[in-house]
């Protein structure tokens, strides 16, 4: 059997479709150009009937990348399959994911159909989608729950309608490995047709079984795994594309390869946490803080000894650099220029000037500037102010005291003000803004991070504002939170559809 | 074979071993306390030779617990289970964990001996416990690199010296599933006395196959599993105690039996999160914010339809009620007393009154007090002010000005008072503190946590400030981010040992 693993990486779509993880398409363009310098094999960029949105940044991420194959994903239904189409139509290689839940609990509770017809449409769906291209994957939902004589004639038929991908998703992560790697083994084995696809896996983390349930679908013979990374995703989320890569390294027994260049590993997941604003918590596998940190005195003595008692991945190659550059604010553009390409940020002269003004005025308030500042003042533009600006905001706080706050804002280029107190300067501040803006609108959640080794670092507030029923986020970044949080509040307001 | 599988618990030790995460004795308490509701049959309480904190909790979780075993760590080194006997001397029952590395990597580079010799090392220290106490657990250091054969003996060798558990670490979390579970089983079929001693895994998550491992571990015949609470310790962390548990009662078909009371989990998590200062990721399997929630259209579509379309678990079962109560300053101390016993937080009366005399002037500033205030302001003791008094702060600061603070510190009755500006609010007011405490003390990290609903929140901040060469934790907690952060740094100050 060959022993090329495609890595599919649906950050972009099953990752971006959690709430507070939603980016705008010149933050997708980013990551997957990061994805394509990666290694990935395919990007599944999308969902594009689900909104214009998608559609869009399909069709933009289609013009950007170079590489790997766009994909993008529709129910087996016709109008879902003609979007995608349109949407791929600039890309260099591209795929309809395509497919129906299979499960009896699908069939009889969410299509209210049988297994006939069910198979039935998922032939028609994918004869449809090749009409438009040649390279067409079809997905078997809630394959986990399935009962494996019944998925086998699903994926025999869809593979003679000419699926090259089969896709075997445990959709709602309640496989342990030994049933996956069951199933999978019995469709290779059961299968007529099955040297003409690819069986992918798709798992996902509810019960902390995705990875080795993926790893299990390799194992028995699958060849592309859909993973995500940080393994975010729906819920407890997907694989983690880190954690499968990595094993695939250091198991060399498994006599299995992949295109990733693991020492991108590192520089993309902070990409991702950083736009997506999902922290990775410190013991996360490969890429959390704590990895690679050794910390009783029993471990520290043996790894002194010899870094092979204790260690089984060098720290170097997932990318992770304890040499990594600072900048200062005497770094010229060219440092600055080096610096964005290594986390995988190509810009143009203009945003690069932009970015660069930006970073001297940080640089002026704080002496080291890090990747992720960096990362930030790169990804600053999506707090850009519109419409309403924050002209200027004067707190005083403490212990024992009321906070008082004045601010003015600059709406429609006359000026505004006004003054509140409140529990707290953050209180304090959004009460007088709300007296200048008299909408009905809820703060829902509110996130600080100011995770740093100095008291001038950037804090960076992340807000969630109800209006009209609909959620609204909104970023903001500066050394002051106070700041940061009216920005934040301020960047939802400018979102507001009315 | 028996289908009870036996869950011992090492959030204390090994869990609690990781940066940052140092508790108290008191909170050791509160802790094992939980771990106790929980329905946990071994707490690995402290490794007592190591610091006279370790020694010092083993003996006080000893008198607080009643049920569980208190297991205490031990090398395979006379001294360290003389101390493990002293420290275990008040527990109802108790165990001694002793052991050695196994694999050649630790025989030649840690131990610069031989594999005879080992053995000697390990029938002598199994013996030397036994002395002391009946239950004794003997650990095979890095058994998941050592081969079978070798480690049979080894094994068979600590049965017959008494052991009544023996311990098969994959202390490096290099194992994949399958070749876990084959060295389970390989020691199942090879050992002689296999029946007299019980098997326990003791997995990481290095590659992301913490749980993965254990899994197959039990089925392959071990029936005991050394698990943490959100997976938390050395490096990327062990094995998950809710994710091993709730894959045992979701999948009868394994037929394994524990002791847990799973509807104690979610509250124990949010205590272990809150008091060792480790975020749960949102998309942590069981227990993180996102578990639970479908975000997806077609998800909520097919979850209106049926449930069971996209849920395996009832979040009711791992303790997850989105109806929890919500405390406001009408509630008395009834209802704190009742929240706190919810959460896991038995008091007496004096600390009661202590606790809701700050839940009150809480309640003043906010609304709703929810469960992770009440944590905050049980575990508020931490912070409590020795030494050094934060007497006044104001802070000015905004957007566009320079931030400029006075504060005033009692100490030992004598106030001092000082100004200074900086770059946003902290840096200007840990500059006016470093006026008056003028010792060589720098901001190793700073962390804000203010995950909350509402502006008016409690911000929570931990800071690491390294004086001498040695590291400080500190915390605060006030409405007041900035208050919070002064908190937090005296709260260091007034740990410093001179």
């Amino acid at each position: 059997m060959d022993n090329r693993l495609y890595i599919f990486d649906t950050t972009l779509r099953d990752g971006e479709q959690v709430p507070g993880c939603q980016l705008n398409t010149v933050e997708k363009i980013q990551v997957a150009k990061q994805l394509e310098m990666l290694g990935v094999d395919v990007i599944e960029a999308g969902f594009p009937i689900s909104s214009p949105g998608d559609f869009n940044s399909v069709i933009e991420i289609s013009k950007a990348v170079t590489w790997p194959t766009i994909c993008a994903l529709t129910r087996a239904v016709e109008k879902d399959i003609d979007c995608a189409a349109e949407a791929l139509k600039y890309a260099k290689h591209k795929r309809i994911h395509t497919g129906v839940g299979t499960s009896d609990s699908h069939i009889q509770y969410k299509f209210r159909s049988t297994r006939e017809k069910i198979i039935e449409t998922a032939v028609r769906a994918v004869k449809y989608a090749k009409q438009y291209v040649e390279d067409v994957e079809f997905y078997a939902e809630d394959a986990g729950r399935t009962d494996n004589e019944y998925l086998a004639r699903v994926v025999e038929a869809v593979i003679k309608a000419g699926a090259t991908v089969v896709n075997i998703p445990d959709t709602t992560g309640y496989c342990l490995p030994h049933e996956y790697g069951a199933k999978i083994k019995y469709l290779m084995e059961h299968v007529d047709c099955i040297d003409k696809a690819i069986i992918s896996t798709h798992c996902h983390n509810d019960l902390g079984m995705a990875t080795a349930n993926t790893l299990s679908g390799v194992i028995n013979g699958a060849r592309q795994v859909e993973v995500t990374i940080n393994g975010i995703g729906e819920r407890a989320g997907n694989t983690s594309l880190e954690e499968i890569v990595m094993i695939t390294k250091c198991h060399p027994m498994l006599n299995i390869e992949t295109n990733i260049n693991t020492q991108k590993i590192y520089p993309t997941s902070r990409m991702i946490s950083s736009l997506m604003n999902m922290p990775v918590q410190p013991n996360k596998a490969i890429v959390g803080r704590n990895a690679f940190a050794h910390s009783s005195g029993i471990h520290q003595d043996g790894v002194l000894k010899d870094v092979s008692t204790y260690e089984i991945m060098n720290p170097k190659d997932v990318g992770i650099d304890d040499n990594s550059i600072v900048l200062t604010a005497r770094s010229g553009r060219a440092a600055l220029k080096h610096r964005l390409s290594v986390l995988g940020i190509e810009v143009e002269v203009e945003k690069l000037n932009e970015i660069y003004e930006q970073f001297l005025r940080l640089a002026d308030k704080k002496k080291e500037i890090n990747d992720d500042d960096i990362l930030m003042l790169a990804g600053a533009d999506r707090s850009t102010n519109k419409g309403i600006k924050l002209e200027y905001l004067q707190v005083t706080t403490g212990l024992n005291i009321r906070s008082v706050a004045s601010l003015g804002l600059r709406i429609s280029g006359e000026l505004f003000e006004s003054a509140a107190t409140g529990n707290g300067p953050v209180d304090a501040a959004i009460k007088a803004l709300k007296q200048i803006i008299k909408r009905d609108m809820t703060l829902r959640e509110f996130t600080i991070q100011a995770i740093s080794k100095g008291s001038d670092d950037v804090g960076k507030v992340h807000m969630q504002v109800e209006y009209n029923d609909v959620n609204y986020y909104g970023f903001g970044a500066n050394t002051d939170i106070v700041s940061a949080s009216v920005e934040a509040y301020i960047d939802c307001i400018n979102k507001f559809r009315d």
